[in-house]
């Protein structure tokens, strides 16, 4: 068969990975795939920096529109980023008839309808395996491994920045912005990593596998996003006391009602694995009705990484480029006739009616029948205790303290009735700085 | 487009979760399918069973032949197991034209050269997910989600009953013995359990997972297969100290050399998640040279676990029924023409000629210059040590005890020259016992 032949639009970090990994392991990629593929065009607004990578062999050009406008080119690939010119790009190179492979988890994730919609009328595959968890194989996982099951939940941590941060907040007790200090001076932090410490890129990545999940369309408008930057060490240290780890975790559930979607800092029991993947790592848990709770774990990020979860997308397109389209996975995992329609029959929940458990610190007096005050409200409003921790004044405020902390883990609760309870509690003369509220989950 | 039919071939376990899945997950199976995909006939040599399972809508008959003969069925999907009539019938549904499914990991790790040779000859699918750590999809993630890789090296704990008799033996302290009664009662273990504890079930799973890694032909026959019945207690105990955990694992690595090919008990540093893998859960470490390290981890065996991974083939045959053999995977990953020959290129090595580390238990007289002679023999043959742990001889053999444990860690050596070591540190007069040599993985 006739060689694939790629361009390449944007050949930073992931760009020179896709490049240098297709040439070294090019060989056994054609045994896997059956045809050669070959990167033959790139464009690169640095072409100095293109040529650099990619020698004399392959045309350079600074213009992205000459790679699309080239009849020679079979699948673009994506590696510009942003809301902004990688999206007419995108459009232009499915309107052209070209394949397209993309990293980019902000584009599909705001507009992804739009879109594989395109692609679905000019007949092409788009295709986004390094747009969520980096080298992992989570969308092939969620799109073809786990097509048997009604998939119920899937919590993943899936930015390496925040988790890097929370693992040395942990280790070291250091506090946040201490530690993302030293994530961007060893390049884990990007300057500004706006994106990823506000839990934005997790949520692009979450509103991804959400739709592949359950058969919806992209909704990252609906997504609930908390990052990490209002996490305090001590916190970190006293759920390490009652047994969990703090995590950022992407998370999507189906319920009776709805669907959630949500990323925020969570505690995890320590014992789960997904609570053990350090640093930079990347995990998924997915659970299926059939088959239960799997986990998928991996490198996130990183040159060849990325590059890893792009190429499998190439092959994938090599092997079906010709056939028709009902041999093709669903772009989204459902067939798009069977999409349902945002809002329709699973909406988006908003957070009121999302149901988790919940770590409570407060600030209290250290008085008599503080305990017995905030319980009550708690009970009043239908929320059960799990486990509660009451440091020694002392401990917290240095001798002779009159205030101490008062730690409580509750059961599942509406999120709704939570915040009713915690207005009242926050009222409460004895209660004498905000409450600290950080979701709990049990991931079993 | 038309439905596919499928023919089940035993309705036990397995094809119950099959038939049961099926039926709850119909419309979101045909939402990803793009089309029905039904049982339609069922073979059992119990009929009653099968009638109790899928009602009365379905055809069940005692002769599989009659499944195979029948021209409306697609699709045939072998659950019976083991090598012998599942054999036969898998070679008749493929001569008949049918697409097979199967869980059989013995017949393909044994027999799959022929059977993958026929399916090709005839142009139908074989395909195997539920094969290799049910419900996990490893054999997707390898053949399709790591394709850009030269696949470097794989371990898994692909052994449920081990992993349970492991974890029950390192959590209570007891031996081998009482917790494998206990894991027969509670029906992690049958009551036959030979091919499970002596590793063989192991082997062909990670028969399976190297063919499909590396381009090369199942080879079971050359496999290196050790069991966990002569582990003590105590070496699990040691090994804690020393901040390892013991676990069954399934190994298959690329050298310059060749292939290793290995299931023996193995150290695995603490901190691993795969070393945290607990009771009858399995999961697999997959490490290529662009994507690094990544595991799958989930339930490897059980009713619907299993029946995941099934039916995960049944949707992608259905998607690719009708379509050229150039759009689909190839069954070993690579495309036939290009699969090596066996002992061509790429040979399983002896186990003399793999390089791995080492744990060694030694019961010593406790005198001096034991260490020093036995560390002079190490150094002689080449092996530097990476840790020594000596126990009081009074912890040992209680007080005025004349013996001691020597426990020694070992930098990586060839098994080749740490046999011919450990034959000479044997025949020294202060070395009392068979010495314990058990290998270390670091798995990084």
């Amino acid at each position: 068969m006739k060689p694939i032949q790629v361009g390449l639009l944007g050949i930073g970090t992931v760009g020179s990975g896709v490049f240098n990994v297709l040439q070294r392991n090019h060989d056994e990629i054609r045994r896997r795939a059956g045809r050669d593929i070959a990167v033959t065009m790139v464009a690169d607004l640095d072409e100095t920096r293109a040529r650099a990578v990619v020698g004399d062999q392959v045309a350079v050009v600074k213009d992205a529109r000459e790679v699309i406008a080239n009849p020679d080119i079979d699948v673009v690939i994506e590696l510009i980023g942003g809301y902004g010119v990688a999206k007419t790009l995108v459009l232009e190179a499915i309107a052209a008839g070209k394949h397209v492979v993309t990293a980019n988890k902000a584009l599909l994730a705001v507009h992804g309808s739009e879109i594989f919609k395109a692609a679905a009328d000019k007949g092409v595959m788009v295709a986004y395996e390094a747009a969520v968890a980096g080298g992992i194989p989570i969308i092939k996982a969620l799109r073809e491994g786990l097509t048997a099951n009604q998939i119920q939940w899937i919590a993943g941590i899936i930015n390496g920045t925040t988790n890097f941060i929370l693992s040395e907040m942990r280790d070291k007790g250091l506090d946040f912005d201490v530690v993302l200090k030293e994530a961007q001076r060893l390049g884990y932090a990007e300057a500004d990593p706006t994106f990823d410490i506000e839990g934005v890129d997790a949520a692009h990545k979450a509103t991804l596998m959400s739709a592949i999940a359950f058969g919806v369309p992209v909704q990252f408008d609906k997504a609930y996003v908390e990052g990490i930057t209002k996490l305090s060490s001590i916190d970190i240290r006293y759920a390490e006391q009652l047994g969990y780890r703090i995590k950022l975790l992407g998370i999507t559930k189906r319920t009776d009602k709805g669907i959630e979607l949500r990323v925020h800092p969570s505690l995890v029991p320590a014992k789960r694995l997904i609570a053990n993947v350090e640093g930079a790592m990347n995990a998924v848990v997915v659970h299926g009705d059939a088959v239960g709770t799997t986990l998928y774990y991996g490198k996130g990020a990183g040159s060849e990484p990325t590059a890893s979860a792009v190429i499998a997308d190439l092959v994938d397109i090599a092997r079906l480029e010709g056939a028709a389209v009902a041999h093709r996975v669903p772009p989204l995992a459902f067939q798009s006739s069977t999409l349902r329609e945002a809002g329709q029959e699973l909406p988006v929940l908003p957070m009121a009616d999302i149901t988790t458990s919940y770590y409570l610190r407060m600030r209290v007096a250290d008085e008599a029948g503080v305990l017995a005050k905030v319980t009550g409200l708690l009970a009043g409003a239908g929320i059960s205790i799990d486990a509660v921790l009451q440091r020694e004044a002392d401990e917290i405020g240095g001798e002779g303290s009159t205030q101490t902390d008062l730690i409580i883990l509750t059961h599942e609760t509406r999120e709704g009735d939570m915040d009713k309870a915690l207005a009242e509690i926050q009222g409460l003369p004895t209660v004498l700085a905000p409450i600290t509220r950080i979701r709990k989950e049990e991931l079993n």
